[in-house]
């Protein structure tokens, strides 16, 4: 079955710059409609692009109708929508009704939502794994450090933790220190998690010695890795190496990494190792 | 078995003074050894009592043996210990190797060390609640609120989620909004952890709605109730209150609340509802 173009409903930050680079590369016709606010149009070169507030569902799926699109991507983050940029347009009216249901489960539920809605539509949503692997971590070190005996077993008890939190639909990342689990992440963020951390160093309340202490990072099992994969960057090994920390596990395959080449270059500048474990 | 004295090795808070109280009031003879710059030796009133540095044991245990002590409490908090608090007097260097080997494993290996080292000196080391059940959260609501059945469904769910965590030593407490987990305690403690919720809500970044939200807290499994049992107290509610939660779920008989009658008028005067639940 031959495919149309490849939609990428781009958020901010530079994962849906590389997919859209890798897509290209691999000869796909890729169209990306950028997300007012959030997508930086200019960043993304001479690709075919479009700017849509959230509120203009209804022209985007009509320049996706006009594209003959049949995949799409939706990557990058989102920062809270203003009023401004939900306002329906007359044409996205007809389609609110399925999201003001979705809107009532929370953020898990309301991703869901979308899926179902441009699938309900016709489309092909896929995960950025699916049409870019090597955006998402690789088993090994990222870059020339790699995490010791101890290190390994602590990322291998932090996945452990993360798995047991996991029929609570909670627990995407945790930090481990000392033999034991120093902190775990719920509605905060990885990112404030890290800082709790960092904070609790500072002041004196713990001590995390040199070539101790490790971040995991891993997808809830039933996570959709389509709309919701876990991902770090640059500034997660900026957080990490403040925080004092020897390095990152994550759960390869299932964490977007973006550019790992990068990324390694990264973690050896902040003296970090960042290793992919298989699950 | 005819028992010697009571001795209550007291650090900060209310919680040794009410059970230097109960234990009085049930005709046991009390000696209070409070630990410097922690306990308040004028407000145990007219008791048996002797001010000690931590590096004073031998003296301690001198005392004990003085007074024919068969029995101990150790309970109230402990500031970190100055340097100077800890200058060991000439008769406690001979049991400071038991402390370097307890104190090279975290707290909680530093907490079995304190309680075997007392028991190798031949005393019987008790749990407050032992010595004064009604300090532990009672079955039922301390005030006048009692818990939903929502708010029942969350606190079950979150007893589920801390005996999941429990095989990794961690969780003591959790707060649960909206049918999911917002925040999970590990190194931070509970305060730090209702504080972060608080903010969190203050930024926009979560709501809560008015009725939901609930902090749980029990101890982990083999957690020694003897001299690390958890604890809420009249500044927790005040924490849950600020953070717009609706209230409190205790595991019953395994968590310290001093005055329950104190307390639930205290989570009156908050509009909570502070309940303790059956394991």
């Amino acid at each position: 079955m031959t495919r149309g173009p490849l939609a990428i409903i781009a958020g901010a930050g530079e994962f849906p710059l590389r997919l859209a680079a890798v897509a290209a590369q691999r000869g796909r016709t890729v169209f990306v409609a950028a997300l007012d606010g959030a997508a930086d149009p200019a960043a993304f070169g001479s690709v075919d692009l479009q700017s849509y507030r959230l509120g203009q569902l209804g022209r985007l799926l009509e320049d996706l109708r006009g594209r003959a699109v049949t995949d799409m991507v939706l990557i990058g983050s989102l920062p809270r929508p203003s009023f401004a940029a939900l306002r329906p347009e007359a044409s996205t009216l007809r389609y609110l009704p399925h999201f003001a249901r979705a809107f009532r489960g929370g953020d898990d539920h309301l991703l869901r939502g979308v899926v179902s809605f441009f699938e309900g539509q016709g489309f092909t949503v896929h995960g950025p794994a699916d049409i870019a692997p090597d955006m998402a971590a690789p088993i090994g070190a990222l870059g020339r450090k790699t995490a010791s005996t101890e290190q390994k077993a602590l990322i291998a008890r932090g996945f452990e933790l993360l798995a047991a939190l996991s029929p609570f639909d909670v627990g995407q990342a945790a930090i481990l220190a000392d033999h034991r689990v120093i902190a775990i992440e719920a509605a905060e963020g990885t990112d404030a998690m890290i800082r709790r951390v960092a904070d609790l160093v500072a002041s004196g309340r713990l001590r995390i010695a040199k070539g101790d202490g490790v971040l995991v990072k891993a997808p809830k099992d039933g996570q959709d890795l389509r709309v919701d994969m876990p991902a770090i960057g640059p500034q997660t090994l900026r957080n990490v190496a403040a925080a004092g920390l020897s390095g990152i596990g994550l759960c390869a395959g299932r964490v977007l990494v973006g550019d790992a080449a990068a990324l390694g270059r990264h973690a050896d500048q902040a003296g970090l190792f960042v290793e992919g474990v298989g699950a």
